[in-house]
């Protein structure tokens, strides 16, 4: 499981492991090594008697916002660092990872739970290395493909054209993990909450419909915007600034697309491509998604309607789908039920909820304390997993958190209304 | 009742009017002029027949945020205007008073809603007057009083003394405005939450009670932080600095606390004056407010909690006290009832409750839909009104905004826990 | 002469005294101060014994750039000072000047020295007064007059078109203040330099002639720029920006002009006025000065050319055109002589020569060494006194010195070129 | 010799190819890249019919700064760029040096011109990667060696005890290029320049004399500073900051000076070293070795004098010690003249001298005319070349330019005073 990581680099090429396109970027490398530091900190160091580390310094360097363990390097700066090389980073993932078999024996009680915290947190880091590959070769001005073998599959263009509503009755419903499985803190204690009747929009907002938004000058219309995204969105830099492309004219839209002439395009981890209309729209900040719900007379799920809507589901969609990388149009309805589509694995949905602690949360006791409870202000709750989230890692009661004006991440739109 | 702002500002030196030490504080002209510029934009433009603006620039000039209307003036250059003169300004405001008269008597249906919601925006203007003032004022390293006549009264040492919790059992109750009188529309509609037994401190965190987090190095220990205001207290610079003060060490605090020695003061209206141990602190941000309430071993409330305890109390408090023009020790609780002090008229008091809407929540039509729904992102709800606040101005239901960093109001810490 | 300085400020309100809209600019009522402080500082503590500060914290407060003093107050705040009060600073010139009386009587040795040197340094705050007073008005969006009865003369369209060239042999000459009057420590001392033989333009560069090479789109062509000079003006906002002129269409150029449709306009002291043609252009920065000069086929000339030329000619300009304060076509030239026109008081001219030490260059002893020595890097030498320059204040041995990039001063061309 | 650039690469790994720490330094492979674009740009498009670009996108890329080629990619972007890789680049260089060998034997007239220009830019570059290689490598908190192979020799401790100065009477004499070999444009024209007598050190300020300067609290007396240097050095974060080192305490001082406990270490190519206290100082600013003159009772000389004096010299140096790449004390003086010693390739002296053309100057014609003169602002010139310099890269006449603030440069400093 652990080897996936080194497996979603394989196609990299030495240079793209150290690249910090933007500040939120962290190379490749980074990744490797900071996962391999979260064993070798929380379990190696504390556990594991007569360790020795694969490199002092590395606690420093790789400490990602511990501030328990010390002060960490900081995150803008990751990428000027060309040492350690790629080479000796995965030494030390294979120092550890050896280190680590003697610890498994004994794999119970606070070990046990650590191992397990370790797994969830390296296939986090997962996910996050195909968002960052996708940064670092898409805003390159050569615009490379992660992997040539990725299908651009053809999509026929009346794939999502129907969109309806699924009714929800309202009442107090339970939300939270309900235990029979790992769950981070956050998604702790499960809790009742008190719903009004409301409407999920039975697919995602497709590129197509967007596209309806922006032509419809929706980037200009201040009135569809939440005032800090108004004023976030007046200085967002069109992709061709982002990637300082010599030619295409500018453009606002979701991170990755881009205009030639009157076609528009977008970056996928296959490359470049005409926008395929009948997919999600993705890459797109919160302040995008309201503003586009605001536009098209919805509004955005709670993470409650959310959840409450999720939990009939099965935790399944296109996270198999790992020869496309990319969210796709949603599959017909299942026969005798799940009316929801591409409610897991295709993109992280905004919802409209702060992240904020449930009622009586606790985090977990020192320095993994700052796991996820310290992130509790300025972000907002995503729900569902996207097309790059490590099949099995989501369920109904995961919470993703990110800040309003995020869009490098694989993010995308379900509307909502109230009944 | 307009014309309090004329008598708040009637203390001020001519200069004092047209100063912006920071971008969030507006000079006193501004407040002066802008509040004038409501009833002519929303009033007498489009229902006074014949009106003739008293200087067509002024549109443009003393416009806060109304995209409906046109671009704003930039908010952080409010400093730069020395004309209009405050003469001019004052000029203004009759100008528009006298137009006005015709109007007030058609004062029904839409007319009379926006004279009412022209007057509660006056005194939310009132309100930022004092509070600018007050920054204007306190960052000079003259420290000027605000007036010579305003009372530091002498506090009895145990005047704060005990802190106790009221308990408020859980289930269903209502929150939002009730109907009789005036709200905003972000106190609407009045819905049912849910809520779990909780206790509510019977009063406000003291200067006494923060300064011991402060010696207990309350602002080295991050642990006690959240990560964004970890990040954003260390860049806070203390008020040495931020007054520009050549003399007094630097010290992490309270906006106007400063430190002499061993001595600890404050600035407040009246001047600079020993800190006031059993008065309530003031003038920190939701950050040091979160942070406190984690190392005392509490929470700070949410905004349901906060307004099913207010929605018992009286709206009385130390409003009346305006010869203090500072927040004052509690009084002793009153014989028959009323076990929590502070509620309303002593500071604004900070809330676990990101600003969002309401189920079902409708802005106003048209620009004036941008008062307050657009702001319903990246900020905390505040509840209770403080002494700066016009008496008559606050209810159970009102909800204040402000960014968790805010420093420059009269915010306050309430602790709560669960039961 | 000291009360120039009220006089000059006699036609402000009250709140024109107070405003800094950007770093560069001081307050006037700063000046009033400063200009005081440095008697204050520099004779009245030193020399006069007994002497009562008017209030010790102002040493702080009004320090501009002093060191030796002690930490000055942040240059870039001075418009966050409400207080002291206008009244109050005019108060600190009453005592202060008063206290001089009694100095004045022993007016010889260091004393004497100091005495004229503070003359002369309130002679340059007499220039900045009205340097920055009409930066204060006019990038206010108002552009209100500084004066009304300021004449705005009718302009002869020829009065400025003849444009010839004065040669000048090649040799060692001397420059440097020769001795024989009051001269600052930078204009010393006297020394030879060799120079080639060159021509000088007898007039300067007209507004219609840099009008020419705006719309040559000379702005636009990164050829005729020097590298920093090309980022600055990029970066540059035209005047609609900085003015925050909520209609205008942006345009590049000196930094008061305007255009509305096809008409182009500036801000001169007496207001808004259409831009005349055959006046000096003036508020040009360096890499302005030098863009048009690459592009009209010349350069500009080193201080040693402008300083050689200048000797031969009379101290006179438009100085005494008081009721202008802007500068105006040339003179014709005199009859029997001094063949270059607009040498003094019209604008400060733009030499290609940084501003260094002379050979054998001694500062002043002590803090007064701060007065011009430590400038000496990054700016550039600029001659000849402007309109708004006190008569009798320039000469040609004077140096003043700006940054490259700077526009707010009154700067203008004259071209030059090698034979 | 274009080989060089690879042979200078060979110790590096893949990873330290493509980072930018801070926006002067580029990654080595823009180097490798940018030399080549030079020769594809203004030799093969223009003069060799039929070749085919390696990729027509490369035009834009690796364009530094020519406008007139076209808008050149955003320098603080260069370490954003993963790809091309260093295999394609040096893939890039072969097809480059390919389609140069048919060119190669028509090389006369401009053809020949622009072949030697591009040599000798090539070795321009050469020197910068080896000066951008040291901070890559020295700002990383694992301080790696460049190479292992690199002496630190042993420096007898009184190796530079002897400071004398040699005597140079006044008069006119002439600089620049005198003709008789290749030379930039700006080396031209030559032509007389008037000195007055003047001393010039015998040998450069060494690491010892520049520590008495740290230690008698140079850095914290304004008296020795220029302005800007001042508020520069006050903002100048000293190197455990720079690098983001996490345990060595504070310090300020030339840029890879650290300390640890009482003992002073300097970063070199080989690694972390004792300070070798005669050997010449290093990377430090304008500003710093004009505080050290002051400080000293010295100045900087100006570049006619340092050019007056070394133009007796031969141009020989410590160029040849490829084993240590660090500036090392200076060698005896010859038995029979020559007394200045250091003169060429130790380091980079600083003059007193802004960076301006000679009278007369002419650019070379088109886009190739933006190498040199469009610099001529804001920057100084340095004189000698440094222990990185390529040997036969300089001369007498030769003059580098940089920002007064610049560190990271080989940079040093030689006394000079008036006679």
């Amino acid at each position: 499981m652990r080897s996936d990581s080194e497996r979603i680099c394989a196609p990299l090429a030495t240079e793209d492991y150290g690249i910090q396109p933007m500040p939120d970027v962290s190379p490749p490398k980074w990744h490797l090594a900071h996962t391999t530091w979260f064993f070798e900190t929380f379990l190696l160091k504390p556990f594991a008697s007569g360790y020795r580390p694969f490199d002092p310094r590395f606690e420093y360097l790789f400490n990602s916002y511990y501030n328990g363990i010390g002060r960490p390097y900081p995150r803008a700066r990751r990428g000027a660092l060309s040492r350690p090389t790629v080479a000796e980073v995965l030494e030390y993932r294979r120092h550890v990872d050896q280190a680590m078999q003697a610890l498994l024996g004994r794999a119970e009680g606070e070990i046990g739970a650590r191992v397990v915290l370790g797994l969830h947190h390296e296939q986090q880091h997962q996910e996050l290395l195909l968002t960052d590959i996708k940064h670092i070769l898409g805003t390159n001005p050569l615009m490379p493909a992660y992997r040539d073998d990725l299908a651009s599959p053809a999509i026929p263009a009346d794939a999502a054209a129907k969109l309806a509503f699924q009714h929800f009755e309202g009442g107090v419903v339970e939300i939270g993990a309900a235990g029979g499985g790992f769950c981070f803190d956050n998604e702790l204690p499960r809790h009742p909450v008190l719903l009004r009747p409301f409407a999920l929009a039975d697919r995602l907002v497709t590129n197509g419909e967007y596209l309806a938004f922006v032509e419809d000058q929706g980037y200009r219309r201040p009135e569809l915007w939440l005032s800090d995204g108004w004023t976030a969105q007046c200085a967002m830099a069109p992709l061709e600034a982002r990637t300082d492309h010599p030619r295409a004219e500018p453009v606002q839209g979701p991170l990755y697309w881009f205009r030639d002439g009157d076609t528009w395009y977008e970056y996928r981890l296959s490359g470049p491509a005409p926008l395929a209309l009948d997919a999600p729209v993705t890459h797109v900040s919160f302040y995008e998604a309201d503003a586009y719900a605001r536009w098209a007379g919805y509004r955005l799920p709670t993470e409650a309607e959310w959840e409450r809507a999720a939990a009939e589901q099965p935790v399944a969609g296109h996270f198999a789908d790992r020869d496309v990388l990319h969210p796709l149009p949603p599959r017909p309805p299942a026969a005798g039920g799940f009316p929801l589509r591409q409610i897991f694995g295709d993109v992280w949905e905004w919802t409209a909820s702060p992240y904020t602690p449930y009622p009586g949360y606790r985090p977990l006791a020192g320095a993994l304390g700052e796991y996820n409870g310290k992130f509790m202000s300025n972000q907002l709750v995503l729900r569902g997993g996207s097309c790059v989230t490590p099949p099995g890692h989501v369920r109904a009661s995961y919470r993703n958190f990110f800040y309003p004006g995020d869009q490098w991440q694989f993010t995308g739109i379900r509307l909502a209304h109230d009944l």
